[in-house]
């Protein structure tokens, strides 16, 4: 059984786990990241969780490698993290050699003589976590839009990662919806993330339902100034007319960037994951809903939008995939 | 030295050639496309042009297939022409047994025993042809725009066809640059073909230019009812302000729909065809200072936007690349 060790580096927390390749996780480890104290310090972190998860190896066997999910871009030959944008001190950072040098000697000795050490984009690894072991398994072709503080995503073309020329294929929430619409912190106007990030979601449900009567008035102080995502799908899903009218408006503008990507790609199906996702159908309805709208009638069928409900595990066992597939491309 | 037939099957003419896999043309005939007709006289006029070219067909040598590039939808197999817009009566008409069946027995006696029949929606085999032997040759993956009557599309990359899920991918005209804006014929709200396509950008023209001092006014005849893409270049060349303007105005809706392509793909070449192409850079320069503005930061480099000449060539050798490729797999 090939065994590989998946790591989620993020910028508060990193996330390790052993991975078989049916994707069981033998042990998962978390701890946080010293983002504020440099690379080094980073790399002494994961060095550190690899170290525990290595534990739950069984006698006899041997890890093919270590796959890392990093926030950011990644080089085209996944070898060098390139600048991310949470953490300080990064840029360039080759990390076969950089992380290799922080490895305990306990943890070399059972790494296979051919280990690879690969990183990859979180988004794009998450994505082939889901096509492997979550959501998005039964779809070998899918699109997967993570809704966070930005919105993320990735492209999968017939159980393969679309990476495009030099790897950052996937950057969803850049993708104008309206070239005149708002800006995003980008600087593209009307793009998704201008909508649908964060902060942005929650200021325009600030000016959508300051002067309406809403339970949400109650729900929070200060007009509405401390507004959140959990926040108003609470207020939805207890009824509230408000509430549900803005996330109708917020999935519909989802919608639209999912329906130029059919028509371009004519890939139909949608896993959407991040912290925002969480509202369920109360956003996901009205995204089915728009999507034909944007969507030229020959190509309106078999449309499926589905929600990715395991975020963390398959971050890890997506990092965990990428040893997995480069040992299967190689072999 | 293999050799394909390639064919290039249109509403108003069909054009063939005999071309051998360096992308030389033997042998190029046209004729009418008895549209009105129905099937069997249109598969009739394939026959007979696929005749006449055959006749270039080097002593001894066999020819390894047919490739057709149709108008609209075709099935992922490549057997099957769906439902040509500009085809009446065709519905699901299965090319390699339709076309064979009118084949001369002296054009079945010099195919190869393994010869093949292929269908392809016309903007692929355009891209095809480009990608081989056209101004995409450079360049592994790219994105070609079709600007004509509609706005059509394809994806190349790493030199194959990205075909999506159905075969469909690729149909750019009906992405959306503004989720309010004005309707295309297929029903989306500010499709790009809602501001592109032929009969779209003229009326734009008119709405724009009607109440400006422009020499459009003398080149046209009762309030530039008659306006069209080839008298709006030509004011543009001679330096006409409100036609520069406007083809500025034109070019950045491309460029919108262009960037938005570059974030999801990372795909950074574009070559654009079709008779509004024309306008060469009048057109593309403003595409070309548009696109970054609505691209994310990190991927604004290296960004190219070409013209295909060669429009018609390519669309034939294209047709004939389906069979080489088909050879290639094969082996």
């Amino acid at each position: 059984m090939p065994y590989a060790i998946g790591v989620d580096l993020g910028g508060t927390h990193t996330k390790a786990a052993l991975v078989s390749d049916d994707g069981a996780m033998l042990k998962t480890v978390k701890g946080d990241t010293p983002a504020d104290s440099g690379p080094a310090a980073v790399l002494a972190r994961i060095a550190e969780l690899v170290e525990r998860v290595m534990e739950a190896l069984p006698e006899g066997e041997t890890v093919g490698g270590i796959g890392v999910g990093a926030p950011g871009p990644v080089s085209r030959d996944r070898a060098t993290v390139l600048r991310p944008p949470n953490l300080p001190g990064w840029k360039d950072v080759r990390l076969p050699d950089a992380l290799a040098d922080h490895l305990a000697g306990s943890v070399r000795q059972r790494m296979a003589q051919d280990a690879v050490i690969l990183a990859e984009n979180d988004a794009n690894v998450a994505a082939l976590g889901s096509a492997f072991y979550g959501a998005g398994e039964p779809y070998p072709s899918f699109v997967m839009v993570t809704l966070g503080t930005g919105v993320g995503g990735a492209i999968i073309h017939e159980n393969r990662l679309f990476r495009g020329a030099s790897g950052a294929a996937g950057e969803i929430g850049h993708m104008t919806i309206d070239y005149e619409g708002p800006y995003a912190r980008s600087g593209v106007a009307g793009a998704l993330e201008a909508y649908l990030g964060h902060k942005f979601l929650t200021r325009h449900a600030r000016y959508q339902l300051l002067t309406r009567p809403t339970c949400l008035h109650e729900m929070t102080e200060a007009d509405l100034a401390d507004l959140d995502p959990v926040t108003l799908h609470r207020a939805a899903m207890g009824g509230d007319p408000a509430a549900l009218e803005f996330f109708a408006w917020a999935g519909h503008k989802l919608g639209v960037a999912l329906g130029a990507i059919v028509n371009l790609l004519d890939i139909r199906t949608f896993v959407i994951g991040g912290g925002v996702s969480a509202a369920g159908d109360v956003l996901l309805d009205p995204v089915r809903n728009a999507i034909p709208r944007y969507v030229m009638p020959g190509m309106r069928s078999g449309i499926t939008v589905l929600r990715e409900t395991r975020g963390n595990a398959v971050a890890v066992q997506g990092a965990a995939r990428l040893v997995f597939e480069h040992a299967e491309d190689r072999a």
